[in-house]
């Protein structure tokens, strides 16, 4: 078994959906889904955009489709050639995932067409297709290939006021709907074979037709490239993705200075989004299809060189754990220094292309070790989008940084108050997800202090970290209460990692995150007290917004810090909340006496002990949602995913082995894994408590969701499908963390194997200050090499 | 129109269920529903008990419906004569409400058969009917009496263990299968004319065959007499209802308790229930049926001699009203003196025979003001059943009382955590009405502080009312959060009145009357603190139950406080709490700025603004319920019952006509006024801003509820018809306190008359400081009288 790749040699109609997650194409910039040439909406064919978002009347704001400038459709003898209708004789498609490219070959009997395709992990905007066909028989051949702006969307259409251009570059320029973004798609081909062109506008994009007389047997290729650009990448569009790195970090547009920028100075004139389009057609044409090839191929072998993680002993094991990391990489947004990851990837719109805790507990690891400058755009994302979190919080009547569960540009919460749609009035329900699932701003305290933690690197703290952490913390202060007689602290209302409990009280997983929040608040200001430096000016004086006004007892206005820390201290007036994190700390601080269960929150024991079969059993209806008030796990002791767990997996020191296999051991066999992120911590844990045999099965099936085509696909009756970066990336944590046992701290590697029978050998890079260090772990025993 | 009389002149079978709420026969002790002799359960005749429960397997607990002593079948010719079986060429049934009094009257052809019944007034024990028929042509006639076992329940059978005895009088005895409390009925018979009579015992009861040769044109005439006795009724069963006035008020037995004293000394002998009821029954044959009606008669003459509401100028609202008090004294409790009324009086089964915030808010001013004992008994079931209230607050984490939301005997909470079924999945839906509806234990120290205001009576309070209103506040103070930040004291995921959204913060209702709690305790220890007296020991120790070790800062035991308070603080550990009582009060109690809206909790005005028609619109099936998470008005500002209107009707001091008006025109159009405990309070706001003409709807509404049916039948697929005390009670308010604004306070009667234009004359008894008076309000103006 080849581990690079994966080979359907028969074309399934039923699996369209699927195939198009798990052949998908993308450079982080932008994702192709994995369908045939001559598809389109119906197929779900489909251009995804990173980072542009936009929203059709009351409908949910999603990531926006480009029109798709690889759309080429062969007809032979009048006759069309599409997969599906046309009947194949043959059909096979591959995805190598070790040179980032997508293979079809279809032998449709009067001709065999080959392509192969590639999203450009060279140069962001760039995607390129080369055609290969042959006919059986002279006959009259007849490319059409453009740019079909007819385009698949759930929640659309998004854009608008489409204007051709037939030119020789074909081009379309379009603006989305809510803020008025320009999208500029264009195309071109290099063909070298005699044919006749005719170009056309029509409702549905901007298409060649090239013909010609096909001689039996002889291979005709064409080359086509197609070049994306947005308002967002512009200059004058205060564009983020093309920032130098020597820039200040600051914060992101807001929605209505994105809407402005993107519009200015672009009335009357060519919009220099299309410019840039059609110049980088122009030059990939210039180039050539091979050099744009080796190109690409030459970043995919630098990208693998500081990732690939070998698995020797299990071929299975390997080829998933390498297309794991094929889809980090194809979605990882290497084009830009503040862009996060969608919940799934570039594969579609579902989940609102939003980013999700995956990115900070679920992907940031992976890029921390291996790529680190990619970890710190992942966080440089939250930090410049804290405005969106204080805004937030403000809403709620809480003060600073409450982080959107589903974060779409400049922090806006794409969640809405209803997520699933019941299966039986067709109605939307109402879920609290929004409301309560306030660990989301303690996960990303506790990736900021990762990330110095791993790295060293206080940087990020220095350039907005900290402040998110203080206002992370801020956050807790004023969403905990004090019962009235006693002072128990509590955090009330809350959705710990288990989405199917809605509204309990003291999840320990949200109480332990957020304790540790204020405690990192604590640190970073004593790390930092000890420079004087500028305290960047982000966005000063919201600090605290929702009003609240401190509780008595000031102290002065530093905190007794200096340096760094003073200087923020008195920026976020902060003073007042030190001192009371300083109190609440060691009262909102949950206890886990060793070898003891941990209820996952109050009350959770007393709720119906039953079987994950007896639940299951209670289903009226399979897309039925088990959660909210109403569903089948909501009063029973299943749980959608690992709560107590990941806290057990993200908060290793805190429990003795022996406490992890007890908790391990309850909950398992209560945890119906309903989400990807669940198969990881589960994994991790059992590797803890010295069991990597327990962690094998969830090791595979994180590694090979987007191989098989696992996870849910429906929640209720909304259609969650897409790819599972998080289940990726947690592939990457079993093997490194957890099997290999990786700890990175403090300039130090250590290592602590679990190495499951199955693995002979893992072999894999990772950074430490600078340099690539190629870890060996076996049986025996483990060792580092610059190789 | 006879003000008096309600007829009904044919026979409707679709309204069997319903009739026998509104013909329903009762005294407190037991309800009679207004079923025909002969029918059975499945026409729902059942004879229901007051404060007996049983629980059968998992399924609700539920009041015990005693055998049927009265059920009486004729046959003519062999020929049964059962209504709805055998065609009737004419029926009519008539309540008289003024006597006690149901009569049916149907001629089948070839018999003409009426009967009269009643249960007695003069006796909690007995229940009697007369037979009078008269054959169409000389016929061969059976009567078929006796004790019918084989009766309706809902959750049933409770009754096991039927041991008969078919002696001249014949007799039952059976158990409940939870608690083996003990239920003999006995049945007797005189009969002037000559018959021959067989006994026999079957399955389904005992019973007595008279036949005799019928001579037509000739009225034959019987007289049956049936008596109930329960455990629960005897000396040694330590019987509440049997005690006599000058014994010391004690908890209530609790459940074990109960059952060990049921059963005492019956093993190998004649119960001593089974020998009550026998010679209850036997002394009635003996007076025969003329002397017990008009033992009944007068005892119902004296009922309406202290109550009767006069209306003169609108015969419709006249005889609604009428009615209305009609129904409250058959459920009143006046056979014990420390009983309470269930939310559907004795109707039927539904909402489990509980006792609801309906006692003391709807039911407590009717009696307070006319038999102000019998509203001391109501009170005393709350004082007798602290430990049930203590008990469940310890359940939840809580020190204090939380009053059960669903009360059944010794204060065992009969809400389940499941009360509707919903009607898509015919799943149970988890509603949190017993979690989350705080304001009951306010509900109760307001109804304890109101009889102290109006009477001026202090027993009660010093006979445990004290000690119930200390309670109820150290409940709030466990249950009341602080933020952590700012210190801002709420009350989090409780549901106000309106039960259509649960699980809110800070309901102005709740908040409002958990703060008044806190005045009262505050209040009541100031008003005992004059004298030395003695602490009744009610359940000494358990008032720290939930454990919590109050915060610092004690103070001294007794809390400055001398005489009875001093004794109470100590005994109660109160000292810590009522510090805290005097620092959390002004926290919080809400402010009601003069003229502004009140918003119904947090986070209400905020939801979508529909109207009730809109909210309609929505439903799918007409029995869904509109509430919990799924409902169609859950997120909306529809609400099922006046919640902020509520508050202004029981606060009237605390908010200007203005301000009530204004919120009172905000939430009418939202309000479905889906229970039947929304009128009352709309109609007595609207009076006091002065527009009586907008309460008159809420008015006959209330008023005629159990005359023409109305109310809602069904929760979910969950019946819950009945009749509705708290709307009879509720009417009795809008007429006197709202109509008549009456209002007695330190021995002083005041009014503000508010009569609507229908009404030319209000005139009513009320009891001031023991003495009854009479007041007469026209439009000219008002008296009081002594006649």
């Amino acid at each position: 078994m080849n581990p690079w790749t994966f080979t359907l040699n028969e074309y399934t109609p039923a699996d369209t959906v699927l195939n198009g997650n798990r052949f998908l194409t993308g450079n982080g910039y932008m994702g192709c889904r994995g369908t045939m040439d001559e598809w389109g909406k119906a197929e779900m064919a489909a251009v995804n955009l990173a980072g542009v978002y936009d929203q059709n009347g009351d409908k949910w704001r999603e990531p926006v489709n480009a029109p798709n400038g690889l759309f080429a459709r062969l007809s032979v003898d009048g006759v069309e050639m599409v997969l599906g209708k046309t009947p194949e004789k043959a059909h096979s498609q591959t995805l190598d995932v070790r040179r980032g490219l997508f293979f079809r070959d279809t032998d449709f009997g009067s001709v065999r067409l080959k392509s192969e395709r590639l999203v450009s992990m060279a140069g962001p905007h760039l995607m390129a297709a080369r055609l290969t066909f042959n006919c059986a028989a002279d006959a009259r051949a007849e490319l059409l290939c453009g740019i079909d702006t007819d385009i698949w969307d759930i929640n659309g259409p998004h854009l608008f006021g489409h204007e051709y251009n037939a030119d020789e570059i074909l081009s379309v320029m379009a603006r989305t709907g809510e803020l008025d973004i320009p999208v500029a798609v264009a195309q071109a081909v290099a063909c070298d074979f005699p044919h006749e062109e005719r170009r056309e506008i029509r409702d549905n994009g901007v298409y060649r037709r090239m013909s010609f007389a096909a001689q039996a047997g002889c291979e005709y290729v064409v080359s086509i490239f197609a070049a994306v650009y947005t308002g967002l990448d512009m200059e004058q569009g205060q564009c983020s993705h093309v920032r130098g790195e020597e820039k200040q970090v600051a914060a992101a547009p807001c929605l209505d200075a994105a809407k402005t920028a993107a519009t200015q100075g672009e009335a009357g004139e060519t919009s220099p989004c299309l410019r840039a389009a059609q110049a980088c057609c122009e030059q990939a044409r210039a180039a050539g299809f091979a050099q744009v090839l080796s190109a690409h191929e030459a970043a995919w072998e630098n990208l693998w060189d500081h990732s690939h993680v070998e698995i020797t002993g299990h071929d299975e094991a390997a080829r998933a754990m390498n297309f794991s990391l094929y889809h980090l990489h194809s979605i990882a947004p290497r084009h830009a220094d503040n862009l996060s990851i969608p919940a799934r990837g570039l594969s579609g719109q579902t989940y609102k292309g939003a980013i999700f805790w995956d990115s900070e507990i679920f992907l940031f690891p992976v890029f921390v070790h291996t790529e680190p400058e990619l970890a710190k755009s992942l966080l440089r994302y939250r930090i410049d989008t804290l405005p969106g979190a204080r805004k937030k919080a403000a809403e709620y009547g809480y003060r600073g940084a409450f982080y959107p569960w589903e974060s779409q540009e400049g922090g806006a919460e794409g969640c809405t108050d209803y997520n699933v749609v019941c299966v039986f009035t067709h109605r939307p329900v109402r879920t609290y997800f929004r409301d309560c699932q306030i660990h989301i701003s303690g996960d990303i305290a506790y990736a900021i202090w990762k990330y110095y933690q791993i790295t060293g690197d206080e940087s990020l703290l220095r350039e907005g970290g900290a402040e998110v952490i203080l206002e992370c913390a801020r956050f807790y202060l004023s969403r905990a209460h004090r019962r009235a007689d006693t002072g128990k602290v509590e955090l009330l209302d809350v959705i710990g990692a288990d989405e199917y409990h809605e509204r309990v009280n003291n999840n320990a997983f949200t109480n332990q995150m957020a304790a540790h929040t204020l405690e990192c608040a604590v640190q970073v200001l004593e790390l930092l007290a000890g420079e004087e430096e500028t305290v960047v000016e982000t966005d000063a004086g919201a600090g605290n917004a929702a009003g609240a006004g401190n509780a008595a007892g000031a102290g002065n206005a530093s905190g007794g810090h200096s340096g760094f820390s003073a200087k923020l201290i008195e920026k976020l007036d902060y003073a007042t909340d030190l001192a009371l994190i300083k109190e609440l700390y060691p009262l909102l601080k949950p206890r886990f006496p060793a070898g003891e269960l941990v209820e996952q929150f109050d009350g959770y024991f007393a709720l119906e002990d039953c079987s994950l079969e007896t639940v299951r059993g209670r289903l009226l209806d399979e897309r039925e949602y088990w959660g909210t008030n109403h569903g089948v796990a909501a009063h029973t002791q299943v749980i959608k995913q690992a709560d107590v767990v990941a806290m057990m997996a993200l908060f290793p020191d805190l429990f003795t082995p022996q406490t992890v296999e007890k908790n391990w051991r309850f909950y398992e066999p209560r945890t119906e894994h309903g989400s990807s992120l669940s198969a990881c911590m589960h994994a991790l844990t059992a590797c803890r408590f010295g069991r990597p045999d327990l962690a094998w099965e969830h090791f595979l099936k994180s590694a090979s969701i987007d191989l098989v085509g696992g996870g849910k696909h429906w929640a209720g009756e909304i259609y969650i499908g897409g790819t599972h970066p998080a289940a990726n990336g947690g592939a990457w944590m079993i093997a490194v963390l957890g099997f290999a046992g990786l700890k990175l701290e403090n300039g130090e590697i250590s290592l602590s194997p679990n190495l499951p029978a199955q693995i002979k050998k893992l072999r894999f890079p990772v950074m430490l200050g600078g340099e690539r260090r190629v870890v060996t772990v076996t049986h025996e025993g483990w060792v580092t090499d610059n190789r």
